[in-house]
């Protein structure tokens, strides 16, 4: 057994009970009666980044929860990784559904059960631990820096300001992010593409207050109705997206990295069994992977109008809503399709309503490169664990800070996730498997080493 | 000053006070908490119809709220009239829109403000003062009997069986109900056309837990947007209902009465103004009171799916929702509108999503003749005191138990309403105008006169 695994094997259950003490801390970022665990979390990672073995590790406040910073340099000539990742985590409800206590940890099935078990607790203390490791086995060939945020799940607000105020104390060569899945336990992969997401909310006005449905039914517009064939039109027969000028700057992907993306496994039957769908549904002339990956799309999030509880009741409703997202790819600027959204929706109206359209946040799409020194270097630790080479796959979702990180540092991100899509990350029974956990460990610790130039 | 005049002069502080009182008793039909006041209102008037001359009034029992029966027989072979009405009414919520307690009636210009003010107690209260004032002034040429339920606010549903258990005791020639409006305060009108109605729940189903929108976006059907083209394909781009066999069995209307129609006065701009609306919508081809009045349509009642609360949630929704109700015209059958609707709904949906209909309740359209002793009466009866012949007028809106009184007990209705579109029933700030409550006894009273035959 060479060094790594050995010290994995003989560490495995103090990184758990470590682990442990974290996930036992409630840090919902979005409830305000957590503020205290947020500053609980925020000290046990300095701790634990201390005891690690960095030089230095702080608690440095921002407008809102405070972000960890830690950094072990060998030598200012040596490449240096900064590590991003979250404390917080998303809420527990419905409770109701949990076989085990979100914050009180289990291991049930080779896996770890509790409120971010994965996302991101799991995933970012596969990096404590690696860190540690490298340090602890004198093997660090590069220079490593941390900045543990605790604002992911309600937007990273805080985080864009504190990356430009610390710009100097963040330089680095990559950064270096477990928030993401692999394709599967047998299927390494590295995410390489990132959506972009723009979201509005739309408001459709008729009469001024609710009508009796009898009386003008027929006669006066029903917003919901209204707002039905609206949302109707924003894809055509083939699911394309007629907003005009939406596809403008998508980028035509390669007949290349297309064939390589057929060549994915992927089991369509799996996915619809495991979603309970009798048909996949999308843009024509796409396969699914393609559709999540290459293409943006556009959904409702939420709709609502008129009389939703039990029974009937017979109104023509005033008002009809709706909360719509679009994923880009990219080149699609967040800013501009929101606009495009505006206008097109607008001049959908007929002159019997009034239309409302507000834009919520965004972020834009993000690509990583696939020849970089990093990307490389976890190319062939993955290897080294899982006995294959990872497939560069484009996840479907969008992590903005990413792209913010790119503007604000200048440096590139490298996404090495090693959740699966079955972890039910911000849903009730959030879980890690155990061998993800270890084999990420051996991973990151083993890019160490190829990153910093030892072995590759 | 004619004796109904100076009776009605004589006595008009009377009728208020005595209507206050009915007004006073919050019989809420739908809130098991006002079970008592049922009874209340109920015994309040067994003594109201006693006092006016009653030869005989009780409580009758249903499998709901009871049924207040009264009779006053002058001779058998005189005609018989039949009075329906309710003295159950609507929930008050939202109650800070109300401008004085709805259950402590107020006169404001010249208005009474409450809830009931006059759908139904005010409206119905006009018969009991009729009645006394013929009875007190030696004056009925005919039989009366009063038939006053407490559930018409939640669909009469106690009322039908009720009828077929006492066929002999309701015995008549005509059913007498002020539950409508009148056109205007200057337009006198008779309603002689009730829609029908079919109400139905249908739900969207995608994928079996809600979705991240971000990693399945573009690829798995969402059941909102699913939904929202099901409910566009509805109505075609002439505003026609879609449904195969749907007009099938509407009856159209002659030329004759279609031209009739477009002489009753009605202001567009008025009623644009009144509803803030810049325009109306409706079939193409049809007027705005023939699209309620001798047309069917279909509306959204409500319509919910996926998050609804404040700010952003990527979710793609598992299921969609709406309620749906369609108002039908004379010889369309509701069950058999309810079932093409089931079909077509359930067509419209993608292999993606599973679909469910649900039919609620539902009731036939009425149509009451024109060319009856009990209407010619009512008629010159409004002329005498509106100085104008009533417009005969078909309104949008339901009372399902109408056409059920003509199946079970073999008698035709008449709809003489004094109510006005502006008294806000069913809404915060339901009022009724004091003109129309004495301008109503004074025509009921002379109504009797010319259908007993004294003065026709």
């Amino acid at each position: 057994m060479d060094t790594i695994k050995s010290y994995v094997e003989a560490n495995k259950n103090r990184f758990l009970e470590e682990l442990f003490e974290l996930l036992r801390i409630p840090s919902i970022s979005t409830l305000p009666e957590h503020k205290v665990d947020m500053l609980k979390a925020a000290e046990y990672w300095k701790k634990t980044l201390i005891e690690a073995g960095s030089d230095r590790a702080v608690v440095m406040p921002t407008a809102g929860n405070p972000v960890v910073y830690a950094e072990k340099i060998i030598n200012q000539a040596l490449p240096t990784v900064l590590v991003y990742a979250h404390y917080d985590v998303m809420p527990v409800d419905p409770l109701e559904q949990w076989i085990s206590d979100p914050f009180e940890p289990q291991i049930r099935d080779g896996k770890i059960w509790a409120r971010g078990a994965n996302d991101d607790k799991g995933q970012s203390f596969i990096h404590a631990k690696a860190f540690e490791l490298m340090v602890k086995t004198n093997s660090l060939p590069c220079n490593v820096k941390f900045m543990i945020e605790g604002e992911e799940e309600v937007g990273s607000v805080s985080l864009g300001k504190w990356c430009a105020d610390n710009k100097e104390l963040l330089k680095s060569d990559i950064i270096l992010i477990s928030d993401t899945s692999m394709m599967g336990p047998d299927t390494p992969s590295i995410t390489v593409g990132l959506r972009g997401l723009a979201y509005v909310e739309v408001e459709v006005a008729g009469p001024s207050n609710d009508l009796h449905s009898g009386l003008f039914g027929g006669a006066v517009a029903n917003p919901a109705i209204i707002l039905a064939k609206m949302i109707a039109s924003l894809h055509d027969e083939n699911n394309r997206i007629t907003i005009p000028g939406f596809y403008d700057d998508v980028l035509e992907v390669s007949a290349e990295e297309r064939a390589a993306m057929a060549r994915a496994p992927f089991n369509l039957q799996g996915y619809k069994n495991s979603l309970d769908i009798d048909d996949v549904h999308g843009e024509v002339g796409f396969s699914t992977i393609e559709r999540t990956g290459i293409r943006p799309s556009l959904d409702v999030n939420g709709m609502w109008s008129g009389y939703t509880g039990n029974g009937a009741k017979t109104v023509l409703p005033s008002k009809a809503f709706a909360k719509i997202s679009m994923r880009l790819v990219p080149n699609q600027d967040y800013n501009k399709v929101a606009l495009l959204f505006k206008d097109y929706f607008e001049s959908l109206a007929p002159k019997s309503v009034k239309v409302k359209v507000n834009i919520h946040h965004g972020g834009q799409a993000y690509m990583a490169p696939i020849t970089t020194p990093a990307y490389l270097a976890a190319s062939l630790a993955i290897e080294d664990v899982y006995g294959k080479k990872p497939i560069p796959f484009r996840s479907g979702g969008s992590i903005p800070i990413v792209s913010t990180f790119e503007q604000i540092l200048g440096v590139k991100s490298l996404l090495i996730g090693f959740g699966l899509e079955s972890d039910a990350i911000h849903s009730p029974n959030e879980n890690f498997s155990l061998h993800q956990f270890f084999n990420g460990i051996d991973t990151i610790a083993r890019f160490y080493g190829y990153f910093g130039g030892h072995n590759v």
